[in-house]
């Protein structure tokens, strides 16, 4: 926790972001007409991502299993608001209002009363009534059962995420339960988006925020006119009975009886702090809570871009990148598109890179060798910054090397979670240094890619923005990515885009701003830093891309591709065991 | 230098074989009768390969400059010689006959008398007037000049060489002396192989050997009968004068002034010792001395191999394959077929692996993590070892990955250096021994390439035998080859071969044997290890090599391939300086 600055004069007004993450909550507390962070602090999940045993239980989870505990969002929102508080010694009637933002798509059943099934003592040792984290990804199977259907009915949603509906999202989630535990699906009377969840522990009342339905529920906007099966009729804009049932006879009216309800429209009021709440956090009660939303989202307002033609790259062990449109496009690989989804007024688009900072870790584990390690030492420096510094003195093209980025699989234009990376290029003088810059490089394609698949369905990008760890950390990755894709990146001003980006949502819940532009002039400080393409590099890359689109088109789109035989090798030899 | 035996007796009949490497000589006195080592010793050469200056001279020495100092040959000899001669305590006059082997192409201008011009004063500054070491590089302009003039002629050497004549051989280093110093070109009387000048030293007579000739500098056999150029007249079995002519005009009779001579057929006695050289050595004066021969290839019938259908495979740095075969044909990639050429009798075969050992040696040091040598130091072991057993505990395909071996160019098949490596497979799971074991895999299915490349050709090969430094030390990786290739592999007994295949020269030089047959029946040891392959291994293996072989030519066959346009970029990159 750091303190930024002496004790704020009395009148000052605040509101508070709190950030839901993987492993912690992050509260920040923000003066309200400047954006000035005032205190910041962090409560960590006691029970972290559960992965192998539910906690008092011995029992193996299945493989792909990532489940957490939702009393601990109560828990380190308690001890993280409180430090903050206690750390800028404000008054509690000082915060105006309280915005949050949660990892999605995050869900969980509960009772009609939003008490958490996993909370009762008959249901503590299933693993379905737990929270489901964003990567659990033991639903594939019925993410492909999804699809396969959805193709079959020609169902909207499958347009609307760009070909292909993930294991990640909440029908997969929900399906998986109800095919492999009934009786938790029969006992579960809501099952909700865990911020959507917090945001009704805070205020008391289930308000459910359309941006997560949009962008992971299949949830159609009415405007929109393209929800495709009306012949059930019903004022559904999720999808219809039919289809559901076509899933598993038991979803049929999953809908309608666990999970529809009032959704809300970004920035709106969802209610008052209750009094329970208010004295668990130390603030006062019935202060405004805005409508939950999702963790890469509420940055972009953050990055101060509140119009179109902006693309913000949220750049982490995974990027995201969102963008806003004033039309509709279908665009390939993107995983959504929805009006109002990011930020009002706009068509919200969402894409993404499976690994980024993850395959720099990992090759920072398990390929950077041991004399760099001894180097570095003896230069006394790091390893990254060594590496960093022999990296950044090449030249594009000078390696030799070049990179296709799907470690993690390939989440964007060809959204093929069986996809894998590749480096071709190496010879015996080839050295870490340039091994990593290519992985660098790599990334910077794959994003190129995703600009393209936008541009060229006529969606505008103009410029790019950059916040996440890897944007405040890896000025090389920055300008490789400028260079890459021949233009300017805007590095946001906030090393905690997210928490400022709640706490803006607060704002507007409190009816402090009329709407998030106008937020945004006030509470985002301008760009610091701005990285510009280097004109004399773009025609080498121009190139490398060219064959980086080769590798991507001759590895990605062959349905017969050696990666995809490769991958089929080893899950039958695995099988073999 | 072991001592294996106590003092054998007075009537025990010995040769010496002298095996010259790229770094040092070694000496191996064995018993005739029956092949047993008696002592054996290394003499190191004091200038090793000379890359960046010559000695005495400032004058940096331009990239790709591989030469070697000719007295090194003869100091190393005569420290090796007299090592062994002392230590196995026996009397020159049993010694009763000298084979030598030397690396090639290795060649060396010299006076009308053997005298090195680099002896020379007037010479000594000019790298052209030292030893081009054969892995001296500097004349692929050349090389490429020499294929395109013979292409363009239908000059026979083009098939005889697999498609492609090599900047390492002997014409691209002549006519690089003669494009870049033709006043060295003039002065010299003989332009000849390191191997052969060896024995001219120790005889006195300038007998050069037809082997080296018809691998490396476009002689073709008489019997053979398919010299193309017969139009110039003139009994030549070298290239014509017109030929060479049109390399450049100086070079039209580079044959018949400088190389000609008299050929030699393998194991014939080139001459006795000279009384100079049998005081350095320590041995008696008129020893018959084999003529000289290619280090890998004498390995041949020290492996017990002296008949048809049967591939030895050196295993070292890179790999060299050879094979007996009894007729001719065209094979794809081999880097010649000579008549005799390998043992008398027979017409042999030779095809490589560039990079194969280097190659392993290339991921200890640039590729194998910190967190392994802190593993390997915890278990007390070493790197190599840990890996080793992680890698064999792999079953085919269970990795996820596949490389293509051609981190040092491909010498086989495809005889393209601007070749690269390739890693594909790989995800955030990927650990280092599963690499290790991909690149093993990945210079199998390389040989398996070559194997098929024959016997696509009805060149028969039914079984495989290993020797060289990896065939010792790698259990895992003759297992994969086995396996890969479906084929048992005999290691061979001894573990210097290439000493033992040239003191079997000698033996057949003093007469001792009427051929390379009778002289290994009783020469060398049968093979002590046999990997036999396993059955259910190879249905795997076969798909992996299907996409291991799609891969193969997708990027190395296509003129416009991903790894041709990284080398054009590299280059590129690299001319900008």
């Amino acid at each position: 926790m750091k303190r930024l600055r002496s004790l704020p004069a009395r009148r000052r007004r605040f509101v508070l972001g709190i950030d839901f993450g993987t492993l912690s909550a992050r509260a920040l507390l923000v003066d309200v007409d400047n954006g000035e962070k005032i205190a910041e602090a962090v409560g960590e999940y006691s029970h972290g991502v559960i992965e192998e045993h539910l906690p008092n239980d011995r029992k193996r989870l299945p493989p792909e299993t990532a489940l957490q505990h939702p009393a601990d969002y109560l828990d380190a929102m308690a001890q993280a608001v409180r430090r903050v508080m206690r750390e800028a010694r404000v008054k509690p009637e000082q915060v105006q209002g309280i915005g949050t933002d949660f990892t999605s798509c995050t869900v969980l059943p509960t009772r009609a009363d939003g008490t958490p099934l996993c909370f009762d003592k008959r249901w503590q040792k299933n693993p379905h009534a737990w929270v489901k984290l964003w990567k659990h990804h033991a639903a594939q199977p019925e993410a492909d059962r999804i699809n396969a259907v959805g193709a079959k009915r020609n169902e909207y949603f499958v347009r609307a995420y760009g070909g292909r509906y993930s294991s990640e999202w909440f029908f997969s989630k929900l399906l998986e339960t109800a095919n492999h535990a009934p009786e938790v699906y029969r006992a579960a009377d809501r099952y909700i988006e865990a911020g959507d969840w917090i945001v009704w522990q805070l205020c008391g009342r289930e308000r459910r925020c359309l941006s997560a339905a949009g962008f992971k529920a299949m949830w159609v906007y009415p405007r929109d006119g393209l929800a495709s099966d009306k012949t059930d009729s019903l004022p559904f804009d999720y999808p219809s009975p039919a289809f559901l049932a076509a899933l598993n006879p038991l979803l049929k009216n999953a809908v309608s009886e666990k999970v529809s309800g009032d959704l809300r429209r970004l920035g709106e009021n969802a209610g008052g702090l209750t009094r329970a709440m208010a004295a668990r956090l130390g603030l006062r009660e019935g202060t405004p809570v805005a409508v939950g939303n999702i963790d890469a989202h509420v940055a972009v307002p953050a990055c101060g871009v509140t119009t179109a033609g902006k693309l913000v790259m949220i750049l982490g062990t995974s990027t995201c990148h969102l963008l806003l449109g004033d039309e509709r496009q279908e665009v390939e690989g993107m995983c959504g598109v929805v009006q109002d989804g990011v930020v009002n007024g706009f068509w919200g688009y969402e894409a993404g890179q499976a690994g980024v900072g993850d395959l720099f870790a990992w090759y920072m584990a398990h390929g950077v060798p041991a004399s760099v390690h001894a180097e570095a030492k003896k230069l006394r420096t790091t390893v990254y910054q060594l590496l960093e510094k022999r990296a950044a003195a090449l030249k594009p093209g000078e390696s030799g090397l070049l990179a296709l980025d799907w470690w993690n699989g390939c989440r964007s234009v060809l959204m093929d979670s069986s996809l894998s990376g590749m480096l071709v290029g190496a010879t015996l003088g080839t050295r870490p240094h340039e091994i990593y810059r290519a992985l660098i490089e790599a990334t910077a394609f794959g994003t190129r890619k995703i600009i393209e698949a936008f541009t060229s369905k006529g969606v505008i990008i103009d410029e790019l923005y950059a916040c996440g760890g890897l944007a405040q950390k890896n000025p090389l990755l920055l300008q490789i990515y400028s260079d890459v894709t021949g233009r300017p990146i805007r590095v946001a001003a906030s090393e905690q885009t997210c928490a400022l980006g709640a706490a803006m949502h607060g704002a507007l819940a409190a009816g402090l701003y009329p709407d998030m532009e106008q937020a945004s002039k006030k509470m985002v400080r301008p760009s610091t830093q701005t990285y510009q393409p280097n004109r004399l590099r773009k025609p080498v890359y121009d190139q490398l891309y060219a064959e980086y689109t080769r590798l991507h088109d001759t590895f990605g789109r062959a349905p017969n591709s050696p990666m995809k035989v490769l991958r089929r090798l080893r899950a039958k030899a695995f099988a073999q065991e």
